[in-house]
């Protein structure tokens, strides 16, 4: 049946379906979330037959509206709507939901087709949806629309407000937020409980259009929907639901947020809703449309010279704005454009340029609904602001986003701004996080060459740049393959290796002119991809320098360069004890030399360790 | 000269003087804020004489007002505030100010004692006030306010929001929000600019009182402070500003955030400015008060049988609630309480007990207020969420704050959830931070001590439970020093090593068992400690199995236990080569024993490391 041959009790009857597979599929699970599925199965159930526009045998068709789930845990009503639009089975639902294997997880990820985001950690929904109706607006050039279901206690997570911030920033009048507002979280009552009012006042004062309306009569909302769509304004659905709706044992009870149902309390519901059904619907076909198509023109690096003093955070920008003649890149600011050299692109490509301003989850989360429209995302700010969207990275490997980060500012390098500016925790940060790429280049040449690399690679890809410029290091010709690492000084005799990475690269190479002097012939390597890391060359070094290494960074000692060289050794069955300088105490302001030699990891401590590792 | 001496004028002047020393200050360093400074200097100006309440000589007084620049990039201001009330030199201002050394650093931090937080990571010290206003309203029960100084660019920070949103649920109008509305942030304008209409519709629809003012008029400033103190909820003042008011060339222009003046550029200024001025004022005293007092009683921890099934994250709870009995210990929940077991704290010490909803960077925040009015704070949600707060737990340690974090239902272990609710990076993201502690207990006897200890603990201490109960290990008359490990099996002829912790530990004992069966004498370590990190516990069980070691944790490999064990014997000396179980692939939902099989971190994956490891 399709959409037009709907009646409201046909809609109504689909609610109580939705009702019965939620509670079905998580009582044979023995957990899920029913009750906070039935709270919001009617919106779900007029959405679905009057207002969603999707080809559900194309769910790759760019003119499909957008689902987000960001009460992920309501995944028992998504997977039942799945099953009523007959992409999967009532066997799957009711058989393999949360089971090992099964797509059908606890909360939805993009195992699943029809999902774009893994949610699941609240309040992340929503900022991916915002960065997908971004791309529908400004990149795809499409009419489709981002619906977002959030649950009420997910509106106290502060990136929430981030997103309706940017919804009204960006004009995102194609998207709608539809708040399931059942009074009830995990452990009690919410903040707001059913206090529609100040729900309202706080998302009408952020300037979105807010609905108020009672979340189980479909006339309103299905009206509220229809205005959705037509409005000028991003729009908030705010719908007064009760949590367990439809079975009198639990409705706007507490105690039972995340329990399903035993199994004869499960029976007796069904029969209260009605028994079980298994009706499919078509919903509604999206107009069909492609996205916009730009040309796409050569990418020409820029170059420099060997020898010229260059920041590696000015030569990202140089190189990511040459990266944007590839047209499906587009660069996302945290409001310090200015600093991480972002604005080169900017300059460059103002219209797939976007100023996030300083909203770091926001960021990343903008980044992640851009990955999902297929675009190219790089999003910078300082690299220790990256710390406030771990959850946001976290999260956005599992969505299995392709998503470019850059933190500048890296380390006590960045001197007197203080130990607020500093990133001291982020290599151990992101090399935790699944299927990263970790990369820390230390000259212009190889940061422009790995910003191209860098658009081609999958996952969570991150770089670090540092503050201040130093000398290129390398001529345009090398070649710098993710999971490599540069011998940058080598001889027969070498005693000694010295591994660091920017800045401290530069500091080895000084030292290792030291130790020459004094008869320590040191190799140097430049090890520029963290993660995957060059074990090959590492082990190559171990065995011409007798495991003498010592491995120089700007970073607290624990799971940064140092880490990464141990675990490398460690995996290929190479015992080393490696000579390791790190950011050891809390830094304070001073210039970027008193602030290294206080770390000790200056040239001279680089000399001393080597001199102490050789005996010399 | 006191306030009551003071005319308008003279307040007029002594902003003119905070302009000047902010110039003065920041042209001398070579670096800083001048102009973020001059747009807010006639709101502190006011305040400082006429609305703060505190003795410059006792900064330790429990009556004194606290005053939070949210915006830290503004510390000239501050500091030339601190050289008005003659707790800091000129000399020490002029010649110190973001030098190597000084306690004047970029941004502020508590190495000066009239400040309470790191600040500089924007939108954090509100929430920080947030948490000192809790303590001064439901703990200390002291009349004192908190004043929090924010920039209007950060008003884009989630957790500003957050912070609103409990400033009202908690009825803190012992709170007053000053926010410097000049317009233009780092890279160029603000999203809303001076449109302060905008502001007011969103500070008023959360519930705040918001009253907007001419930032330069010093009438309206007075009122409106008079009015923030005499209010019944938070006030937020929002107050249209000139960023460098004060000099004509640089006020209201962009490209001058950050900047300091060039020498001659700040003669002009000072000029224009009418002069070097060196007033001194005495502000206005606390009414003197001392915080309640809340009889401790002793502390009875709960007791286990060796065999009982006790899951970690509930004793966890039970001890929480029992160290409770000590009176400045307080509990913060993220809306998980009762999965955390945080709620046997609310139960047991209700009006000790703060319910943050899912609000995880206010959650810490409030945790890290608490701890500047020196309560004892453990704060709790899923250990995975806390990624959410990684910043404000990275700027806690600047805070030197003393914070107790328990992040339960960590790893794969957790079952069906699926992996949004699985903490796999947490480890390396708690070692990374400064100064930090990582507990991981494995049964409910170590856990409930270590809570005991984690009481007396500096820094930012964390403990990571488990969400299945396994069986206790040890007898209650056991001890678990921080740092410490335990050799929970061990032989003469042990052949292996097995480290694990929480659940693969209970893992490693299994394996033991069945190696033990294959004549395999396996030596089994708890590493409850993960950091600090009991290096001769390690080295004693390497000697003894020759170096045979394996590693098993519920964590991604990068940075956790695997990292630690490593980083521990390289700072040894002692070269050695691991062989590593962790979580290599994205999880999915799944039975606890299911996912640990397919992690590859199950009993039988360490019998089988193990055997390969001895070559039997």
């Amino acid at each position: 049946m399709t959409v037009q041959t709907l009646t409201m009790d046909d809609i109504r009857d689909l609610a109580q379906q939705l009702r019965v597979d939620s509670i079905r599929c998580s009582t044979s699970a023995g957990s899920g979330h029913p009750t906070s599925s039935m709270s919001a199965a009617d919106l779900m159930a007029v959405l679905l037959t009057r207002h969603f526009r999707y080809d559900w045998e194309h769910p790759d068709d760019p003119a499909n509206d957008h689902l987000i789930f960001s009460k992920g845990h309501a995944s028992p009503l998504l997977y039942s709507m799945f099953k009523a639009v007959n992409v999967v089975t009532d066997d799957e639902l009711v058989n393999t939901y949360r089971r090992f294997g099964s797509t059908l997880e606890g909360h939805p990820t993009p195992a699943l087709p029809w999902v774009d985001v893994a949610t699941g950690s609240l309040g992340q929904g929503l900022p991916d949806g915002v960065g997908v109706a971004m791309a529908g607006r400004y990149l795809d050039d499409l009419p489709y629309r981002v619906w977002v279901l959030c649950g009420d206690s997910e509106l106290a997570e502060g990136s929430i407000w981030e997103a309706f911030d940017k919804a009204v920033y960006y004009h995102l009048s194609n998207l709608t937020v539809i708040v399931d507002v059942n009074r009830l979280g995990q452990r009690g009552p919410t903040e707001l409980g059913w206090d529609m009012d100040a729900y309202v006042r706080r998302i009408a004062g952020f300037g979105c259009e807010a609905i108020a309306i009672d979340g189980h009569d479909l006339g309103q909302i299905d009206e509220a929907m229809a205005k959705a769509s037509a409005g000028d304004r991003p729009t908030v659905i705010l719908a007064h639901t009760v949590k367990g709706r439809g079975f009198s044992e639990v409705e706007d009870r507490e105690g039972w947020h995340g329990r399903p149902l035993p199994a004869e309390m499960a029976e007796r519901a069904i029969v209260e809703l009605g028994g079980e059904r298994h009706v499919t619907v078509a919903g509604t076909r999206p107009q069909p449309g492609k996205p916009r198509q730009r040309p796409d023109s050569e990418v020409v690096l820029p170059r420099y010279e060997i020898g010229a003093k260059v920041a590696t955070r000015l030569a990202f920008g140089q190189a990511l704005a040459a990266v944007g003649a590839r047209s499906r890149v587009v660069a996302l600011d945290g409001e310090v454009g200015n600093s991480t050299h972002f604005e080169e692109f900017g300059k460059a490509h103002p219209e797939r340029y976007f100023e996030m301003f300083i909203s770091e989850q926001q960021l990343v989360a903008a980044a992640v609904g851009m990955s999902v429209r297929g675009y190219v995302p790089f999003a910078g700010t300082f690299a220790a602001f990256f710390t406030r969207a771990y959850d946001f990275i976290r999260m956005s490997a599992i969505s299995a986003a392709n998503i470019r980060l850059c933190g500048s500012h890296a380390g006590v390098e960045i001197g007197a701004d203080g130990p607020s500016q500093m990133a001291l925790e982020d290599l151990a940060m992101f090399r935790a996080v699944y299927g990263s790429t970790v990369l820390y280049p230390s000259d212009a040449t190889s940061t422009a060459s790995l910003v191209r690399s860098m658009a081609d690679r999958d996952g969570v890809v991150y770089m670090r740049t540092t503050r201040g410029a130093y000398p290129v290091i390398y001529g345009p010709a090398e070649e710098f393959p993710i999971g490599g690492a540069k011998v940058v000084r080598a001889g027969k005799g070498d005693l000694v290796t010295l591994i660091g990475a920017g800045v401290t690269l530069h500091n080895c190479l000084a030292a290792a002119d030291e130790l020459a002097g004094r008869g320590i012939p040191a190799r140097v390597i430049d090890l520029y991809s963290v993660r995957p890391i060059d074990t090959e060359t590492l082990l190559a070094a171990a065995a011409a320098t007798d495991d003498r290494i010592v491995v120089v960074e700007d970073h607290y000692p624990a799971g940064g360069l140092g880490g990464a060289v141990l675990e490398a050794f460690s995996d290929a069955g190479h015992p080393v004890a490696i000579k390791h300088l790190a950011v050891r105490g809390l830094p304070g302001s001073g210039t970027p030399a008193e602030l290294m030699k206080a770390a000790g990891i200056s040239v001279g401590d680089i000399v001393r360790a080597a001199s102490q590792a050789t005996g010399k």
